[in-house]
């Protein structure tokens, strides 16, 4: 299988594990997607060996390959640009998140995923965290009953300076777009597809350089059945702290709650048995399940139409954060899927 | 100082402590509010001695005694009535939550309050928890700067059955006008009058026999200059988890984060020196304050004008609840008194 990257920009070192369990798999070519990225660093990647080609761009490397598999992890704005491409060249993607940073480009990205058929998904690497994997299985066990309430927590520190493409929504799509699409992630993955509308307020009230990404901000979804789901999300979490993010996630059922504070690294149950750590079967080997979809063999992680949902979901959240407004979650082109 | 009760509902026995504080404060008049409250059970109440009248009605008490502070907790449908009754004679009162169910009422006690000028408080006991000030006393220290973020938990056990009046609205607030209001407090007490807008969702979903009684809610509080406060409440607590309750909160400022489980019985501050257990000055004399400032010593714990802000923020948030619209909190009467 010939597998080539486009870009080196946040996760994009996750392939790693993927290409050590699928032997078959090749990093025949390496190319950068944006300025900011460099020629000399793509082409220290993980598994670059002497017949790995170079490309100066993405549309070269397109040109002159035939590839199986792209992974696109680059600055935010150009990564449906990519996705586009590959997948018009019947390439199968791995995309970093979010998929579009707007709606329209998102619905119409979609169009051209459907229309290829091609395999499409996105670094969801945070459904491999052990405390995470707990308290959905756990969720998904029935050990709570019916999932009733939820509230999650992002908090992150802002480390000196932020990549340049944090300062404009020209190449930043705002934090529940970007880092908050985690937590929308794993409320959609635990909980199922129930969103029907967001509620947010923020902005970025101290690193005046950013406005693009908000310093905080609080979410509230409405989920089916008058369910709820609140979420805090924030880029303040002292550069002293002992560890760099704090994430959270609770979730109250008809017959219990079961919680984790991820850094502790397990979570906790309580039923009618009393409360208890539990842990899961931790490290969904996320990536190489989609590999092996694209051969054929098994299931993805994440079906393509979850992928485009979760995006939905997030960049919807970023619209009711930007305007203040309540935004509906429902009528999605991926419901169902 | 005669001082006499009305009810023996919910928190009554609250003012034990000062009763001991304060020597000069003599139990002389003891009553029902209520058809479920019994006279045998008030007057066994403590402080009762045998100069202690006990009358059947609060109207007779009124008539034949000459009091100076009187407690009301009673049902909740009930309490404005009787803080009406009381300072109409000039009677100061400490009331047990919410002051009225509906905000026509409430400005309408607000009214009789101002017109008699007679000190009233509300029992926000939760204020001497002990993790609770300690988080108070690092936001009003600096410690984290100007506070942003803020989310709070209130959960509890269901135990059983709860009182009749929990199953319908003409006796019962809803959750969040109920025991929600003392997350209400402590927001409004930490960040300050800071509220713009309300937005919640929930309902009754597993006690099935008290729908005036959400089982779960979430709650997301605009707050000025785009700063948020999110807050989950249920009554999903498992009877066999550790304790009744589990209370939480957690205020994320520009230059630092302070939160708590109460049941830790501490609070952690991270700020530029790490992170670190802090503790507070608990053990706040709330009651007594009150008691001293109607005697004319020093100040209430609580103004008047603030304790119907609490208790109008918590009956808007019932408003966005039941409705699943979002509820300005602005322009209210109490602003600024």
């Amino acid at each position: 299988m010939r597998f080539a990257l486009i870009g080196h920009t946040d996760h994009w070192a996750e392939y790693g594990p993927m290409l050590k369990e699928e032997k078959d798999v090749e990093l025949v070519a390496v190319t950068v997607g944006a300025p900011e990225e460099t020629l000399e660093r793509v082409a220290k990647a993980p598994g670059v060996s002497g017949k790995t080609k170079v490309y100066p761009t993405p549309e070269e490397m397109f040109r002159e390959e035939k590839l199986d598999l792209v992974q696109v992890a680059t600055r935010p704005d150009l990564i449906p640009k990519y996705v586009a491409m590959a997948v018009e060249r019947g390439v199968a993607v791995m995309a970093e998140k979010p998929l579009a940073m707007d709606l329209e480009t998102l619905y119409k990205l979609y169009g051209t995923v459907r229309a290829a058929g091609v395999p499409v998904a996105a670094m969801h690497a945070q459904r491999a965290d052990g405390p995470l994997c707990a308290v959905k299985q756990a969720v998904a066990s029935g050990a709570i009953g019916t999932p009733l309430l939820c509230h999650s927590q992002k908090s992150y520190k802002w480390r000196g300076n932020r990549p340049d493409y944090f300062r404009t929504r020209a190449t930043f799509p705002g934090s529940a777009g970007y880092v908050g699409l985690h937590a929308i992630d794993w409320m959609y993955w635990i909980l199922g597809d129930i969103f029907e509308a967001v509620t947010a307020y923020g902005t970025q009230a101290v690193f005046a350089d950013y406005p693009a990404c908000e310093s905080h901000s609080g979410y509230l979804f409405k989920l089916a059945d008058n369910r709820a789901a609140t979420f805090t999300l924030d880029y303040l979490r002292p550069n002293e702290a002992p560890t760099h993010g704090d994430a959270r996630v609770r979730v109250v059922g008809t017959k219990g709650v079961v919680e984790s504070v991820f850094n502790d690294g397990y979570a906790t149950l309580i039923d009618e048995k009393g409360a208890r750590q539990i842990s899961g079967v931790s490290g969904l080997a996320w990536y190489t399940s989609f590999v092996r979809a694209v051969k054929g063999v098994g299931e993805s992680f994440l079906s393509v139409a979850a992928a485009f949902r979760i995006t939905e979901i997030a960049l919807k959240a970023q619209q009711a954060l930007d305007s203040g407004e309540t935004v509906s979650l429902k009528d999605s082109p991926y419901a169902g899927h």
